[in-house]
């Protein structure tokens, strides 16, 4: 499935690294840990990190009762939010043509808040499986108490494209000569040897879900 | 020197993780290659991601005569970005107590779009020094048509923020007996070694700014 171009998420410069595939775009945003999203307070655009779930063609993020950022995302619907993997840096011989390899994401959706409290596990479930994959089977689910302090956000993605760049450093042919280096510098994120908690039961070994999580961002 | 609280860059949830400290906050700008900016087309808040660099108070941005963010930038003056470094994820036996450690900065300024090539230059070397240290004195600085074909807008830094959340997994009493993994996975950004440009001079070694820069990325 294709999102169909329009005037909100049409890549506007450098239509040849656009992607609208649907695929692709739930394929980076499952890959990231954590999103941007843009709110408005006072009239005035702000933009902050948040970790997020995906579940089909619905995101959600969660927040504590008082959080300004939540607030205005339920009080403006309209939600844009951005992630962006950056896979490589690109040295070239002059300035101007040094780039990034990267892939990035726009989502825009309409926000809604849960109140159901079947529907905000669903969410919970969305972000805790997001965060590290099949995590919910294997913790504690929210208790009454703790649900009614958590305010779950579900955005309903409406559109969204992908802007993706990959490839050599690339300079004109008059620089090639130049005594600079030229070339690419590969960015990985990598995650770490687990460091168990220091109350954890000594007998409870890393389980397979960490160990799958570790192989995948290997 | 810390930046005075305000009503803009004041943080609200999680007081005791708020920094306000300048060199805290520049330091964490300084080592991110990507900021998040937050732009209003139409009244709607967006955001997208943008390479920067910093030169004192003031932070660098660039992009092409047509691009939208860069427009949109310009128009609206006020200016709010992000910058994020995810250090950790927490694995808690509760769904509830996940969290991450991380290292995120709001920034507050005013754009203004620079017309002078030499002050241009001067915010085009800040981006790129912030890319790789250095790296303006090892690169073919832009050519007149080049600068002509490049916007670049100075954002005079007027309040900032930072978040810092640093620690261990953190679970409830009654939750330690819980038969569920808790710890923490470390999470960091790795350089690979460098390739060499396909069209590169054979003689021509890594140069030093580039193995400094590998170095402090360990």
């Amino acid at each position: 499935m294709e999102f169909p171009k329009s005037r909100i998420n049409e890549v506007q410069r450098g239509k040849k690294k656009a992607s609208y595939n649907q695929k692709e775009i739930y394929d980076i945003l499952d890959s990231t840990e954590i999103c941007h999203i843009a709110f408005l307070i006072e009239g005035r655009a702000m933009v902050q990190p948040i970790n997020f779930g995906r579940f089909e063609d619905k995101i959600y993020l969660h927040g504590s009762l008082r959080n300004r950022m939540t607030q205005a995302i339920i009080d403006n619907e309209l939600v844009s939010l951005n992630v962006m993997i950056l896979d490589a840096m690109k040295l070239t011989r002059s300035a101007y043509h040094h780039s990034v390899n990267y892939r990035s994401v726009n989502i825009f959706g309409r926000s809604l808040e849960l109140h159901d409290p079947n529907e905000k596990l669903k969410g919970l479930a969305a972000i805790i499986n997001h965060f590290v994959p099949n995590r919910w089977e294997h913790c504690r689910p929210p208790n009454e108490k703790e649900l009614l302090a958590t305010r779950v956000v579900e955005i309903q993605i409406e559109t969204a494209s992908a802007k993706i760049a990959q490839g050599d450093s690339k300079d004109n042919k008059s620089d090639l000569s130049l005594p600079y280096w030229a070339g690419v510098l590969p960015v990985r994120q990598k995650i770490g040897t687990p460091i168990p908690a220091k109350d954890l039961d000594k007998d409870l070994a890393t389980p397979q879900h960490i160990l799958d999580f570790l192989n995948q961002k290997k």
